[in-house]
């Protein structure tokens, strides 16, 4: 299966997950009512570390539990033991094969932590160590870069936030409502390929979100990375402004995602004065038409709850490096130098 | 005073800090001790934020705690009240006055948390709201660029780390040489001016770290960014291997920091390969001659403590952005667009 095959087949793999919630999930609800565990510790790498990030926003806002992500380098080059006997840790990997988060979840289990593998391989080393595994059911991801696999971890997050603390009617529609909401971003694919041809000739650009969709910059990112080799940086809009700011000219690219609330309220001062003031080219990811006319944009579905948002905002940015990496003449089905699973320690 | 002289200040302004270090760390370490905080939170933005990412690795490896970087926006954008109650909340900012940083120093405090302000301002919003004031005493800091605030925060960490675990004798020793090695890593001036001379058309780059270096890589990019306007991207090594090495061909500039030790050992392979088999120019900062020698190098000092290195190789990296930005025709005492003093929220 193709690239562009496992980025259409979203909706449907969204939704084949939203319909049959992986068992692990109540029963890792229950030990956590019983063990209330002080902090969440999210270990991942690469696109899992991005949907680790969402993770970090939706616990905290929505579960009112307090996540850090972990620094695995520490424990497999430095030794560290940090104390996690009282908090939940969850690795989280496509493969189940990195060396270094599977270390983060055995040391946690070796003092006793709660531990959750999220993976797309049930007969991985990460499930192997784990208390409880998410499996995403996402089918075999061919493709070197994660599409699928990712928004399926961000499904599989808001399905555990669910679980800790049971969602209310609207929060349960607004989840309910992704995979068609997903179907609506596809639908911009023709949009996304003439942009994206104009745009042939962008060998940087600068990737800005904040809030939930801070997650969605760093994915596009490294979408823009490894499939266009497209020098892609990623900013929360805030960090974006204590410095790199400096960057901005009429040279730069920058690529926005804000689709709405907060994220686009958070941001659109900033984008104004990106494109008015400092002449840097936008091309604004948004539900409104507003943000979108600042200069270019992709239209973003409305009405999506701004914390289910980032499993739909991306499609479009991964569509958009999509059609950009062919307009330069690359392979999305054979990005150069990187493998499907990397070992890191 | 010119940001120059600032960079030169730095071993002057470490030796005073650790000659007198600020009495809220003793004040402070009573109190984790009474309270065993289960979580340490850093609430940082831009260099701060760097300061906050070593101290993430210092505490996880020299005192076991579990550390989470903060994201302000959760508080601040949604509301966000994650339990902070049993956790160490620190607040690091150089002009103490960034509203989101503040925000969640003093919904710790609200909570009834352990709080700390590290800041060069006693008398900003940060201090007012925090239990404990560590001033870092860097004198005023005219430059828009932060650079002996920075190296302050890495040694004020580094002794919050010793309050609450008293350090060995080699340890002491270790921090006490950081002064004179810094005076040795700014005798690499000319070495810096005349490779940032041959790299004056480099418009971008990827900078590389790994463990506790990835702090200082983080750094380097940032000065590249608001300096030199040079589109630096900064990766731990780990995670460039997860996507972004697809990025590697002949016409990239790779700048790594890998002073020695496991820094080193694990980047070494890597840097061999983005130079021999793919062709990236490298410039490595190191203290090993064989990692300078794998194409173009710095020397750093050598014995200088893994744990305590990123206070000293850092600044090799200060004086590269600072030539490179001379010889990119810029005025690194003017960059533009940004302030000294950014109100995010």
């Amino acid at each position: 299966m193709a690239l562009i095959d496992e980025i259409r087949e979203q909706p449907a793999v969204a939704q084949r997950l939203l319909a049959s919630p992986p068992p692990a999930l109540g029963r890792l609800a229950a030990a956590v009512g019983r063990r209330r565990p002080s902090t969440v510790v999210l270990a991942a790498r690469g696109t899992s570390d991005n949907a680790a990030l969402y993770a970090q926003y939706l616990f905290a806002v929505r579960n009112s539990m307090l996540v850090a992500l972990a620094t695995p380098a520490a424990l497999t080059l430095y030794g560290a033991r940090p104390r996690l006997a009282d908090a939940l840790v969850i690795g989280i990997s496509q493969s189940g094969r990195s060396p270094d988060i599977v270390a983060v979840v055995e040391e946690g289990r070796r003092q006793g932590a709660l531990t959750l593998a999220v993976t797309n391989e049930g007969a991985s080393p990460l499930a192997a160590v784990a208390d409880e595994v998410v499996e995403l059911g996402a089918g075999d991801e061919h493709a070197t870069a994660a599409t699928k696999t990712y928004t399926s971890e961000l499904v599989a997050m808001a399905l555990l936030s669910f679980a800790l603390d049971a969602p209310t009617a609207e929060e349960r529609a607004a989840l309910a409502a992704v995979p068609e909401a997903m179907a609506t971003a596809l639908a911009t694919e023709a949009a996304c390929a003439e942009l994206a041809a104009r745009r042939a000739s962008m060998a940087r650009c600068v990737v800005l979100g904040r809030g939930y969709e801070y997650a969605t910059a760093r994915e596009w990112a490294l979408k823009l990375q490894e499939l266009a080799q497209v020098h892609a940086l990623a900013f929360s809009a805030a960090d974006f402004e204590h410095g790199p700011l400096a960057l901005a000219d009429p040279e730069l690219d920058v690529l926005a995602v804000a689709p709405s609330g907060r994220s686009l309220d958070a941001q659109v001062g900033l984008l104004q004065r990106l494109h008015g003031e400092l002449g840097a080219r936008l091309l604004v990811l948004s539900a409104s038409a507003e943000a979108r006319h600042i200069d270019a944009g992709i239209a973003l579905p409305a009405d999506v709850a701004e914390w289910a948002a980032p499993a739909v905002s991306i499609l479009p940015g991964q569509l958009f490096a999509y059609h950009l990496t062919r307009a330069r003449g690359l392979d999305p089905d054979a990005p150069r130098t990187i493998s499907k699973v990397t070992e890191t320690r």
